[in-house]
């Protein structure tokens, strides 16, 4: 099986972008395990800090990066490294850099170029929190307004502009006109995702696919890029980029899918994480879908009223953490997480082992762990 | 005098972006007569529609852009054409593509590539355009949510960046590394004079040099890419793309001192034109700084009432049009738009007369005529 097949997880008949349609594999129904894929990764390693290899295997390169992403989101309007850099250093993972940066590791690459690059893919990233952070007119209706009622909006979206705008100016002093068309095809896939979000939310109508279509947009669009990068920089046969691009895809998907697992957790919200936003947003994700499709008239109404009209009593997100749990809408969301999480790991496959795969292999531990 | 020497009309010390400062030319004391640089134009020509020619005479490449437009705008999320559809096909005057096209025939460019780029030039203004829309808090406030208050915000922000990133494709397109570094730098400066436009908002202790940083960023500087670009696909020497990068910066520069001008207008209001946009938000434009600094002490508590703390009754806009006429406010700003103007077309000075020449010329006038 290629690599580009491997990627097909998606519910039967869903186009995955660029990759075909997947007839014959459900959402969810690819055998194996990910034990079977981590030769060579002893016991031990399988620890909490799943990222720490990848961490020291790129450490020197990341610190570039890091002061590269300081150096370039400079500008003599004072307001943007200000607002940047709340967002940028704000104790983010780094984790789409860090791909870049080990992928190009995984390929051999001894050159400087991933460095900038990867800088470029946290630039995209950056620019879309700060645009996720704009607040729509109903979500100000339920008084939900930021404190910094005067610049908001506006200072979210125009700093994500320059970002915007710098990550490309960064990626053409690379001058590869290949690394410019994955992440601005990257780039425009990613919007077409968040925007698909904004239509299906507050619609318990949306189906499985229309999510998958979603997440694969906002997020494993820009980990595939983050990861394709490494093979194009070293130079690698075209076989082995689809590999790096099939391996971020499905890592991205299952990312994902914690994450929006997470967002129900009572464990989080015991370990004093927020949890609840989705819900109060309305969005429609997996855990929801599975609970509302499962649920009876009273568990449907209950959806209905709290995520299509909006209407949330203090207890709701009690609630709706019961109604998950009743019908399992967290463990199999963290199911479906593991089975792309396998993907991920198999996609690798045509690599030898080395340092770098056990570390690619670790962040997919690291994604899915974070659920356990 | 050198092109990129033309373009610097700033006040005393202020940094144009990449053209150095201008230490010896105050804000508005540049000498001459646009008359004398229109060789060649018969005087009936000079009429209303001096748009005119220029749409004649790039019909052909204006019909591709704008064909390649609708097409490259499409997406399978639907609300992107659609949204996309309601600015972009909303009879704006396709000014800046034009720009493109009209300077590539100047340069003798007998191509296709600048149609494709004249569309990224007009889809990363359409981007500007939609990510100006979004309303900020204080706007809500006093209750100017738009109708389409679902989407309102989130869609323009998420639209917008799907049209930025489909820019970059198809610039990609074209493999001009030289093209993509223009534009790209054209975007982050557009964003960054945004950002400052934002800083500046209801500080009427924001100067005068502040306010050209503003319209140079927010303005010049993608009309500059905008007709520079004509050099670059046309092959051309340094010196004639750096002409037609002052021209554009001048126009737009001109363009801008206008359009601030024209928010003011009662002539404007008499036409059924929207006016005071700039007003209600605050913004500091030129017209009301003139008029702010000759302002006795009452009427500086009304510019600080109204603009910097906001506090609008019925009858302040034309309270702020008596005192901006009682200060030739309006006048100074258009007459200064003119020196601009003068500038933009001695900039094309190295170029032989041509119909292509003459068209930028009377764009030139069709930006300071629409004040008349």
């Amino acid at each position: 099986m290629s690599a580009a097949r491997v990627s097909c997880i998606g519910p039967t008949g869903v186009k995955l972008p660029g990759r075909g349609m997947c007839e014959l594999q459900g959402f969810g129904r690819v055998a194996g395990a990910i034990d079977a894929k981590r030769d060579g990764v002893k016991p031990q390693d399988r620890g909490e800090h799943a990222l720490t290899r990848m961490m020291e295997l790129v450490a020197e390169d990341l610190a570039a990066c890091n002061r590269l992403i300081v150096e370039r989101m400079h500008s003599q309007v004072a307001l943007i490294p200000q607002l940047a850099a709340h967002i940028v250093a704000a104790g983010g993972k780094r984790l789409r850099p860090l791909l870049t940066l080990a992928a190009s590791k995984l390929c051999g690459y001894s050159g400087q170029r991933h460095v900038a690059l990867a800088a470029c893919v946290e630039f995209i990233h950056t620019a879309t929190l700060l645009h996720d952070d704009v607040v729509d007119e109903s979500a100000l209706r339920r008084g939900q307004a930021s404190a910094n009622a005067l610049f908001g909006n506006k200072a979210s979206v125009l700093v994500g502009d320059f970002l915007f705008a710098r990550a490309f100016q960064l990626m053409i002093e690379d001058k590869s006109l290949e690394v410019l068309r994955i992440l601005a095809a990257a780039s425009a896939t990613l919007a077409e995702g968040e925007v698909l979000q904004l239509i299906t939310q507050n619609d318990l109508s949306s189906t499985e696919a229309q999510y998958l279509e979603v997440i694969e947009g906002k997020t494993a669009s820009l980990f595939a890029a983050a990861t394709r990068i490494g093979a194009v920089v070293a130079d690698r046969p075209r076989a082995e980029a689809e590999a790096l691009d099939a391996y971020g895809h499905n890592l991205g998907i299952s990312f994902q899918l914690v994450d929006d697992a997470l967002d129900y957790s009572a464990e989080q919200a015991r370990l004093g994480k927020t949890v609840g936003d989705d819900f109060r947003e309305g969005k429609i994700t997996l855990p929801v879908l599975l609970a509302f499709h499962a649920g009876d008239a009273t568990e449907q109404a209950f959806w209905k009223r709290t995520l299509e009209e909006g209407e949330q009593g203090d207890d709701d997100l009690a609630e709706a953490q019961r109604l998950l749990a009743s019908h399992d809408g967290i463990t199999r969301t963290i199911d479906r997480a593991e089975l792309y999480g396998e993907a991920a790991i198999r996609a690798l496959d045509i690599f030898p082992m080395s340092e770098a795969k056990l570390a690619l292999i670790d962040v997919v531990r690291f994604c899915i762990e974070r659920a356990r």
